[in-house]
């Protein structure tokens, strides 16, 4: 008799996936990256070196490293923290993790209990408000200006939490390039939100995927290039800067921390073979790759904007990109764009819709998040201008559709 | 101020971990494998093919085969499956995992609530027990015969607990090379086992990391190969055959299960170029090295069983292993393995203590696990004889030490 797996599974598993049926038409979402920017051959020559030179080691769980990552790998990622970010790391700071989203379930799993208020932009990258929802953790959206997160309002929002008697316990924040509204913390705000963790007696997490995407380059000094009181515990990720099939993904936080986090990552360490690809690549060539990058990056988010400009004419409003891989689009309040998603999805055009990223649904509900770094520039134009047509014939919105402009 | 982190974690963390100190001298723990088996050049060729054919889909998540894993690896590990343990798997059967270890979280989370009562051998792996425990399940350890876990005792068990009015809700088995008692189920014995889970309706979790490692080639089918009810949901690794800083495993299961532990693996997919290195090469080199690494494990087995034999005498009682990288020893009532675990590591003899490798502490306490495959010959018997040095000294045992047997 066929076995009911139903029955016998926990109360309330996640609703069960949809087999694969490759990757949508127009592919606006996830974090994909620039595909002919993808430095294949340097990647598997740095594995083949490090191979023929260290392969025993293989043998061996965490090679010759331990449990925080192979040595070489941690050194070049402290040098690159240093050099970019102004940070002051060495490899005895540096956890690698499988991709940041384990940094973000480590660093969550240490710190938070169910309850626990965490502080946040209130516009905040999806994947850390449901693994926050998924640990019954209460999240508080902080206003952004053009400077980042509001430190007046986070000290606000933190005072109000504590007098309803609840226990407010970490800010997360991602200062730079945030997602999705691609904003940059400037260096006198990064001080005050500093400021206010240390009144508070807060830690701070900082989640910096994407710094390494501004288009011009440079960028302020790390939140935790700034803390002399070990408050702040840093992430950051290969992905976006490299691509995210590669799942490698680091955390640098003084000993106090790195040491409990450690005894929750019970995974037998972060691939060999992976962390081995990205050593020697990231030691000598990382910054050469990403000012390349960053130029192609630039071409796609002008083409977006142009392209929802003339698409969607006033109906859009958004800042244009000046870094990282997404834009975030507001339409007129009669669209409600996670019925967008299912609508476009169906169509061809896979959207993230705002409300998944967004701490207020009537806020997140008029917006929507393009990521414009996988698509072309030609399927850039073509994709924006059926989402137009979408729009136009679901919501009335813009009120002429793309067709007829044109 | 230096931040307080210790105020600011959750409920209860775990101790801290410390500062890795390398290796210990005689390393007899951990599932580590043979450096000299490894085939290094052939994984950096098969990363170095793949990559220069298929380079720019590291732009995307999951390549192009979606989140059960890169496709191709998929196709190869159903294949070998077939070929090697009379399986019936094809890709879509299959998700590849970062690690068996990941496979066992995916699993355990998918099915097990606190207060579910899993069945599994006396003598178990430790990781599978300390994630039950963590998981707040209740665990009943079943005992083992020469045929491996004894089905009428599983059956009784079960009765028992139903009587008791709690939820058996899992049957764990590690059918092929046991951990830690290196047995191999029969076939007959498999069946019985599949007749009692169904007569009780439970799924079975069917780990089979060892299972590549029998010395004479050759293995039973998987019990997985004869359930046609859909119940078993099956794991394995590269991690036992290949080397353990490979975190990739995966696992074999009906799609009403695999759809359900799809949506739990929210890491994003697991690395690319750890399953390109595995890919080429498990589909052409597989088998040849497997039975090239058996013959080196069967030259170590014996080296340990011989010091074993040479420097405890009869104070020693264990089952000279036909399989695998590790030997059950079991030592006179006078000692205590965790307490030698203290000791022997301090000394440079790192050991796995019996009551963390089973369900019952009075039991447990007398064994240990000691892993031959990654030590030389003469590390094995310079291990041995010190480890018999120091059990003569804190526990008397055996009554001459190895030093005056000498």
């Amino acid at each position: 008799m066929p076995f009911n797996a139903e029955s016998a599974l926990r109360a309330n598993p996640p609703a069960p996936a949809q087999p694969w049926k490759g990757f949508p038409k127009y592919n606006f979402v996830g974090g994909h990256n620039d595909a002919a920017s993808i430095p294949a051959i340097e990647l598997a020559a740095s594995v083949t070196s490090i191979l023929g030179r260290e392969g025993r080691d293989l043998a061996t769980y965490g090679l010759q490293s331990g449990p925080q990552g192979y040595r070489p790998f941690r050194e070049a990622i402290a040098s690159m923290l240093n050099r970019r970010a102004g940070m002051k790391e060495n490899q005895s700071s540096i956890l690698v993790t499988s991709g940041s989203l384990q940094a973000l379930s480590l660093i969550f799993d240490l710190f938070l209990d169910p309850g626990d208020v965490v502080f946040l932009e209130k516009a905040c990258y999806g994947g850390t408000l449901s693994r926050l929802r998924a640990r019954s953790v209460e999240y508080i959206g902080v206003e952004l200006d053009e400077e980042g997160m509001q430190a007046d309002a986070l000290d606000e929002a933190i005072k109000q939490v504590k007098s309803a008697g609840k226990r407010p316990k970490m800010i997360y924040t991602i200062p730079t390039v945030q997602n999705p509204t691609g904003r940059v913390m400037s260096e006198a705000r990064r001080r005050h939100i500093l400021a206010v963790a240390a009144e508070h007696n807060l830690p701070i997490f900082e989640d910096d995927c994407y710094a390494d995407l501004i288009f011009s380059g440079g960028r302020p000094p790390a939140i935790r290039a700034l803390d002399e009181d070990g408050r702040v515990v840093y992430c950051g990720s290969f992905s976006k800067s490299i691509g995210p099939a590669i799942r490698v993904g680091f955390i640098a936080a003084d000993w106090p921390i790195l040491s409990r986090l450690l005894p929750l990552k019970t995974d037998g360490g972060t691939g060999a073979i992976e962390q081995m690809a990205l050593t020697e690549y990231v030691a000598t060539k990382f910054d050469a790759h990403v000012a390349s990058l960053n130029q192609t990056l630039k071409i796609k988010a002008e083409a977006m904007a142009d392209a929802i400009d003339e698409y969607f004419g006033a109906a859009a409003e958004f800042e244009k990109p000046q870094s990282g891989i997404f834009l975030w689009l507001k339409l007129p309040g009669s669209v409600d764009t996670s019925r967008l998603f299912q609508i476009a999805g169906a169509e061809g055009v896979a959207i993230n819709p705002g409300v998944e990223w967004s701490t207020v649904e009537a806020y997140g509900k008029k917006r929507l998040r393009l990521c414009f770094a996988n698509p072309s520039v030609n399927e850039i134009r073509e994709g924006i201008s059926k989402l137009a047509d979408i729009c136009h014939r679901e919501f009335g919105v813009p009120q002429r559709s793309a067709n007829i402009q044109r």
